[in-house]
């Protein structure tokens, strides 16, 4: 009763993105602690680990309703299982990785995902050489199988790792599917897709970032 | 000249690492635009293009002197050449791979980094059934010789493909080595590392800001 409260009570504040991307690097760090046997911590000694001010974590902890008591800190188990439900890891999520090259196997084989609820029932690609395939157990199947997989798999997320080409269509298809989200790897950002989360992780433009920041400092540096 | 002077008038203004964020998608979109003979695009055609408003593109490349003519918009080839400046993409990044697991291998078989001038020298890994294999050309080596390798060879990035156990240790020796950036992607922020720039791609974060924001849509429609 007090969790679906609170949901409603962030949905009225509207979370910004920057707060929720910080949710999983607390998560990460809670689940160190457990597993390290810390039961309480404070946020100052928080923020010595994670480097963010201490006042940063009252004030995003806060969004959520605070969880902290005044001169005991945090408890960590019961801050890390709020925290966990917040970010909606406390149910399964079945993907579908479309795209099945170096990268797309190497996220097939990401076992980490697997632990959090994240679980890879599809694989699919065109290249007949691939498709046959088994990637920790999952056979790689035909493209063209897709649709009638998705519709019948009831798939929360599809893991894009295809080149670019086409990657608009195959989002408008996803989401005519009934796909909730797209965890896109391909180097298009999907900017447009309607009726459908897209989160994407674009490694070239994250490593001309770091290139640009060893550049600059050279400059500096001169 | 005109350009050694711009990069002094940026690093006076320090421009946020957002505007820096979003560079490489102008470079990417410019890029298409000179593959399929556009040679020139006001700010409201790239705008629509990308997805950004007008005034964010006028107000993005101001902070780099500009380079739009008012009534005649953006010269494509000299804005993408000028932007492949700005971020350092007129020159070679020397490159080691640590960690040649699933994920490491995938990024070394990603040819998109070369033709950018991202140069894959030596890849390095703990695991004996690894260490002499060869993946492009490149042969996997004990991480015993990184030390000797990184030494001799000006190594611009490291990329940590590796278990986050060791990462900080890593991140400092490579640091002392020379090292000047590392692109991070073992499931350890890098938040403290001395005297090297480092770029962290969390994917377990990006994966779970997507749940999240599948599940609070769910809640929503509830």
């Amino acid at each position: 009763m007090f969790y679906i409260e609170r949901v409603i009570q962030v949905e009225d504040r509207k979370i910004s993105m920057a707060v929720v991307r910080r949710l999983p690097r607390y998560y990460r760090y809670l689940g160190n602690l457990l597993d390290n046997g810390v039961t309480k911590i404070s946020s100052k000694e928080l923020s010595d680990r994670m480097k963010v001010t201490a006042s940063q974590i009252r004030q995003d902890l806060n969004n959520f309703g605070g969880f902290g008591q005044q001169g005991y800190g945090y408890n960590v188990e019961y801050l890390y299982e709020e925290i966990g439900k917040i970010l909606g890891l406390n149910r399964v999520y079945k993907m579908v990785l479309i795209g099945a090259g170096n990268l797309g196997q190497a996220l097939a084989n990401y076992t980490a995902f697997n632990k959090r609820g994240f679980e890879l029932v599809g694989i699919f690609d065109v290249n007949p050489k691939i498709v046959g395939l088994s990637i920790r157990g999952v056979e790689v199947l035909d493209i063209d199988s897709l649709e009638n997989f998705v519709k019948t798999h009831d798939i929360d997320i599809a893991i894009l790792a295809t080149p670019k080409q086409g990657v608009e269509e195959i989002a408008s298809n996803l989401s005519t599917w009934g796909v909730r989200g797209i965890w896109n790897f391909s180097s298009e950002d999907l900017l447009c897709a309607e009726g459908i989360l897209v989160e994407n992780v674009n490694l070239s433009q994250s490593l001309m970032t770091l290139a640009y920041q060893i550049h600059s400092e050279g400059n500096k540096s001169l």
